[in-house]
């Protein structure tokens, strides 16, 4: 019935340092603009078609958007940029490089603060200079919407509304949507379509610049979903996401 | 009371080639992709900042803009593309070379089609397939809408009702715009603002890549233009377009 398609940006500059980025607006590497484009490719060469785009307000997620349409020759698309697609807010971990954080407070309250679901990691104050209230792209909204850290349970519920107010109508007025976002504003859109239990959602990785396709009926229940491209290099960028937080 | 500002895309492929382009959509050359960027740069340097931008359908325009929100940090802004923005319609001439066109038809021929208010180039066929009709950005227009030649009047009647109810509305209510565009409308818009006759218009050329900064008064009049950065290198970018229309 409909086709949905999510793409997750390419490798940023702290992901190749390994760094907790969230709402850190850090750029991507040459890299992940390469891996954009891929996705762009793969989905020109499958016949994929857009008719309106959804992406964060963060660079990395608006590039891959960017470089994936002009593969595409769709830059002349609606794009339409949320805060509510934003990566999960990290909080106090921030530009902290996940391994020393590993070795300092150990991989099991690493793992728990990566991916338990409704742990939040430790809380920015108000006046950190990290904290999004004193950020431009966020002064039209409320303080009190601002988070200074969140958990995937956090996330879930910031970026359903405009889901459901937003994305899934386009959806059912028959417009092809793609959603360029990251690992856990993605992660909460798959655990709601699949109806995934809070345990199911910590074991699942999402690669990057991979386009995941989905198949909906007309309730916008999922029929069958697919990555597009090499299948076993997708395997593998899967299990790489997994091992980040290991100490080494 | 507000400030506004123009860019005109940074060379494309085909100013380089001199042709007609109109409603093509040919790419940046690298030294369009080079003068945005340096757009975005003195834009920056004199600490401008923008809430929303407005861009034609084009990926010269859109990726002018694009390289300048990059260079700025703003890519996060949202970014409104209409057709109503276009270049002008070049008709049956786009695609043709300027000088050839010029020895063909002669200088003046050349000189009425391009800078004449009121004189059509010759209009495309429906079945043309240069037509806006074959193309799926325009899918959603009325066939009846979509020209198959402009003349700069025609330009401003269809730019105008996007700035009377979309775009000057924005930055009444208090909104720093920039507008990335082409040639001729943004000459649309600059005889709208500056009330200039259908003579006038004729000897105005606007540079590539060069933000054009106009101060507005309360209703929108004009108090002040000016072109940001080097005034020498301006003056002889102007030079060079009016030129491009000799026959050699």
């Amino acid at each position: 019935m409909y086709k949905l398609v999510l793409i997750r940006h390419g490798e940023s500059q702290w992901n190749k340092e390994n760094k907790f980025t969230g709402w850190t607006d850090v750029d991507l590497s040459e890299k992940g603009v390469e891996e954009a484009k891929e996705g762009g490719k793969v989905l020109k060469e499958e016949g994929f078609k857009f008719d309106i785009a959804y992406t964060s307000v963060l660079k990395r997620a608006i590039k891959t958007l960017n470089n994936v349409l002009e593969e595409m020759d769709l830059l002349w698309i609606p794009v339409y940029k949320s805060w509510r697609l934003n990566e999960r807010h990290y909080g106090a971990l921030q530009g902290l490089n996940k391994a020393e954080t590993a070795k300092k407070h150990g991989e099991e309250q690493v793992k728990i603060w990566r991916r338990s679901y409704d742990i939040r990691p430790p809380v920015l104050e108000l006046n950190d200079e990290r904290h999004p209230a004193l950020d431009p792209k966020y002064s039209a909204l409320d303080t009190k919407m601002l988070p200074g850290a969140e958990c995937l349970k956090d996330t879930v519920e910031r970026f359903l509304p405009f889901w459901n107010d937003t994305i899934a109508p386009s959806i059912k007025e028959g417009k092809k949507v793609i959603i360029a976002a990251h690992g856990n504003s993605l992660r909460a859109l798959v655990k709601y379509l699949d109806n995934m239990s809070d345990e199911e959602i910590i074991s699942l990785n999402i690669p990057t610049g991979t386009p995941l396709v989905y198949e909906l009926d007309e309730n916008l229940n999922p029929i069958k979903k697919y990555y597009l491209g090499d299948q076993e290099k997708i395997k593998k960028a899967m299990e790489s996401v997994a091992n980040q937080g290991k100490a080494k």
